[in-house]
């Protein structure tokens, strides 16, 4: 990795609060080299390939600038796991490319523990990256390991699979609606969900288990519904989804329907997974949830695409579809929300 | 890829300036899945394994703000390609994050252009990524294979072996120099070697024809001896370097001999690769020169520890060590360079 020397003393900043904190590597027969030369290197078991996912996190724009630098560290790493998670594949390691307005100790101190906190937690090591100065910028670039062809692609959905998703959605909305003012919950709501924003869990064990299961599947960053169409439009199909299976937490449930319905549909930031699977595969499914103790609930099903582009049909409380400015507005993305 | 939608379009952003851009692999053996799912895949071929290394660049910087876009987006990759170069790895594809204060086409279809001329040349294609508003920055990770365990490690290094620089040394921090009005250049001169700083050449041939030649490698990317230091810091090393030696071009040549030796030895940007090998591999070494057209220069040799850290000596015009004053200043990294 080339460095921009200078102020920053690249090497001491990566020695100090990066490389000591480098968490070890459970099967480190694919991980042959890691921070300290030109390249890390990797070498996946025989039969399996290499999942790489990257991620850009921009303060301002993807975390307030003062964000708690603890939960910011475990955050970055999160989603890219999560991008992982989506595949199926197992965490093996990630590069950290970092630019940093100033070298402030307390602050990389309490990135690098959140930061390797979870890196541990998945046996995902730290090999190699980059630091700079320059405006507060996180870019990960997360790799796992999964059987060749095992994959689990946004392409693969087919006619009358089932639609799902796992845990709850919405909750990352609604702690964000809370911190803009824009919705009051009490103090023991928001401490209830406000780790679903801060502190997102990637479903890695679930991504792995669906393996052979799932046909198609993503993780949920930027809402459910606008999401799903990523893996409509690969699979050249249309859905349909039943409104009141949403799964929602009980916080989220004590506002109103319409709160319910926006932030459960279209909130960004949840970090499940959203994913096809033919009706065959239901107790298998099932299973999975009990063993992972993670809720899994079906939410629709695939339907042959009915014109040229793919299409969301919602059906409502009231069992009737919802007309198109409804659905529009269930499709909004997170940042086009309006109160 | 997780992404940040919202005013930027971040789909619309990938279809049309980088997704159809991407390049062919030439071993696409390798390369199962590209842009468009949560992951890329990649399988390195049977008995390879794959190397990686990550690179960000911030505007003001690493780069002017209003830097051609085109030269810059070939720039972004060749310092990455020169990564991969200084462990002998073919490259296999990248990543790219990017930043962007605003939708600008323009900019947009020039950066592209640049980068994907280079991701062509080197049969390196785009293999994901993620686009989000912000400060510009350009964060890339990039892959190459190798045979497993043939990999240049700066930890090689062996007590007599000689010190080996590709090309010519200083021209991109002599460019900067004329950028920067330290130095007045003619037009001439400087068109002569301004391409050194905009649009290095990632020695991507050198570094797999010296697999099994050099005992340890690296590519110059904060100025020569500096970054010597890394492979004699890991090889637990000192070296000697012989001053005069320092290939530099017809150009620098011009200016006094105090900055020919401080732009050579301390300038950045450069992109060479420094390596070690030992003396029975000369001819080998200048067989590879021959037929890559490429100048390779023994500027001195690895001595054995002489105290507990790693020094470099280097021998003046007149053929005595340099006062320690002397030396550091010419290991000075590039940012604090005085005039």
């Amino acid at each position: 990795m080339h460095s921009q020397s200078g102020p920053m003393g690249e090497f001491d900043l990566i020695e100090r609060f990066f490389k000591t904190g480098s968490a070890s590597n459970a099967s480190n027969t694919t991980l042959s080299l890691g921070i300290g030369d030109d390249c890390a290197l990797i070498k996946p078991l025989p039969g399996e390939e290499i999942a790489i996912t990257s991620d850009m996190l921009v303060a301002g724009r993807h975390f307030f600038a003062d964000a708690d630098p603890e939960k910011l560290g475990g955050k970055a790493l999160a989603v890219n796991l999560s991008d992982l998670a989506a595949m199926g594949a197992k965490p093996l390691g990630f590069t950290l490319a970092i630019a940093l307005p100033e070298v402030d100790t307390k602050w990389l101190e309490a990135f690098s523990k959140g930061l390797f906190a979870f890196a541990n937690q998945f046996s995902c090591p730290l090999i190699g990256g980059d630091t700079t100065a320059g405006p507060l910028t996180i870019s990960i670039t997360a790799f796992g390991s999964i059987p060749t062809g095992k994959a689990i692609r946004r392409s693969g959905a087919k006619i009358e699979d089932e639609i799902w998703v796992s845990g709850t959605v919405g909750d990352a909305r609604l702690t964000l609606a809370a911190l803009r003012h824009e919705i009051t919950l009490s103090e023991s709501d928001l401490k209830a969900i406000d780790h679903r924003m801060h502190q997102p869990t990637p479903r890695v064990g679930l991504g792995m288990a669906l393996r052979e299961v799932a046909s198609a599947a993503l993780d949920v960053s930027d809402g459910l519904l606008g999401d799903l169409k990523h893996i409509l439009k690969q699979s050249q199909l249309d859905a349909e989804i039943i409104l009141e299976q949403l799964p929602t937490s009980a916080t989220l449930q004590k506002q109103s329907k319409a709160i319910q319905n926006q932030f459960a549909a279209s909130g960004g930031d949840d970090y499940e997974l959203c994913f096809t699977a033919p009706s065959s595969k239901r107790d298998v499914i099932l299973n999975i949830s009990k063993e992972l103790k993670l809720p899994l609930t079906c939410i629709g099903r695939i339907t042959c695409m009915k014109n040229s582009s793919t299409q969301i049909r919602i059906q409502g409380t009231d069992g009737k579809l919802l007309s198109d400015a409804d659905t529009a507005a269930l499709l909004r993305s997170f940042d086009h929300f309006a109160k």
